[in-house]
């Protein structure tokens, strides 16, 4: 995925100066947040948002500090549902979870520094409310999520939890990036309906992935939905019509750029979203 | 407080309009939500919003919504900062605190989605920015607050402390209304400088009131700061230096508003946020 690593290598750049330096007080907090935020990670929302904003005829250097607006978003909620009263988990990107480093005080803190950071950084007015819409679904999708264990997996509350978990801030980064770059509100239709497949696609692949991979692979906890009876797409469709239902989401996230020009990338990483080992 | 109640019931209703639905799924996360913004509060912050943008010469109407999102804002931080990882207090304005009465992952959730939820509804990127930044304040204030407890009080941290988790808030509270009142640039300064000194006398007279009331006259826990060892400032300054230098600032906040017109209000809530009971 060359495109995406050269998306990622801006983007943790830019991270690095937007992160409050670690020396400052309280310091424990700001090293905390560059912990999670700058584990390694796909970095797939921020390369969506520079690419929409890219195939909108703009240069992605306009979209870059959203796209890290919209990462740290993500650490955020990444950091939150991992605490001991939510997924209790202790392994996130390959290394120890924040709150398993740090504590389950300055986790919770250092997520709520992300949340505020992205809001400090987020260009124009537009972008922010889009990003707190999303960030809003992202919190309902998780408490969901977390509701959800241990009850008998329904199709309505498994698209319930996936729309807003995950498919709802993939979605809000194509369209951020298409505003951004100056596109028409058509392509943001276009490109936020494929963010819609590639998001579904993304979440149904991690799912199964959950289920078929191992932590070492995944750099985070294996066969743990399973475990804490998550309400997955294996757990309701089984591993295999799962990829068969994830596929079908990315030919209808390709579909959705007909006619559109420059997409070879945003086609390759709609692929890669189910086709990915980690 | 007269002026303090109508806009109290203003700011009352328009959150109600603005917050989630209890019966929206997931319904447990919206009631949080409900329970813990809706809870009797002074509204201090949103009345010094709507008021600063009528001195202004606005509408305070024009202000509503943002001081519904200052309210969000400083609701989140309660509830957070109530968490048992964090001051673990079991009593908010007069009731349970959130985790005390929905568990703590739904208080973790609901404190997030109040902070996303003020950031949908902030009507300008100023307003945005502004608010963001004093959140950064909040959570860098209250992590300071969590580290420095049992440690020996100094001037230094003290004012570290009480500048973020109080006075940023405070402060944004009367410069974002007068930005929506279509204030001058220097009345956005005298007024945020008025809410700096207000701030500061304001979290005074909370430190020495959690030494001298009774947690039935507060609605909160009393005592609570001398028994985490919280540094304070009867704990640097004692309960009498401390009410002087309150009284101070007040006087400073009260002669920051020198040559304005239309400050009765201002002032009269300078006092009050030092004689107050609760």
């Amino acid at each position: 995925m060359t495109g995406l690593n050269t998306y990622a290598n801006l983007v943790n750049a830019r991270m690095e100066d937007l992160l409050p330096p670690a020396n400052d007080a309280p310091s424990i907090l700001h090293e905390a947040m560059r912990y999670s935020a700058l584990a390694p990670g796909k970095r797939l929302r921020p390369a969506l948002c520079l690419e929409s904003c890219r195939v909108a005829g703009g240069n992605p250097s306009l979209a870059l500090d959203a796209a890290c607006a919209i990462e740290f978003v993500h650490v955020f909620s990444l950091i939150h549902d991992d605490l001991p009263a939510l997924d209790n988990d202790a392994l996130r990107r390959g290394q120890p979870t924040c709150h398993a480093k740090f504590g389950e005080n300055i986790a919770i803190m250092a997520g709520d520094a992300l949340f505020a950071l992205a809001f400090s950084i987020s260009p124009e007015c537009e972008v922010m409310h889009e990003l707190a819409h999303a960030s809003m679904a992202l919190v309902q999708g998780e408490t969901m999520d977390i509701l959800s264990e241990g009850t008998e997996p329904n199709p309505q509350t498994l698209t319930f939890i996936h729309q807003r978990k995950t498919v709802a801030l993939i979605a809000a980064s194509c369209a951020i990036g298409v505003r951004l770059g100056g596109g028409s509100d058509q392509l943001v239709a276009a490109l936020r309906t494929y963010g819609n497949h590639v998001g579904l696609a993304f979440q149904i692949a991690d799912d199964v992935l959950n289920e078929t991979a191992t932590a070492e692979q995944l750099g985070k906890s294996a066969g743990s939905d399973r475990e804490r009876n998550k309400m997955t797409y294996p757990a309701y469709f089984g591993v295999d019509e799962s990829r068969r239902l994830a596929a079908e989401e990315v030919n209808q996230a390709v579909a959705a750029l007909d006619g559109l020009n420059e997409t070879h990338q945003l086609v390759e990483w709609a692929h890669f979203a189910i086709s990915r080992e980690r």
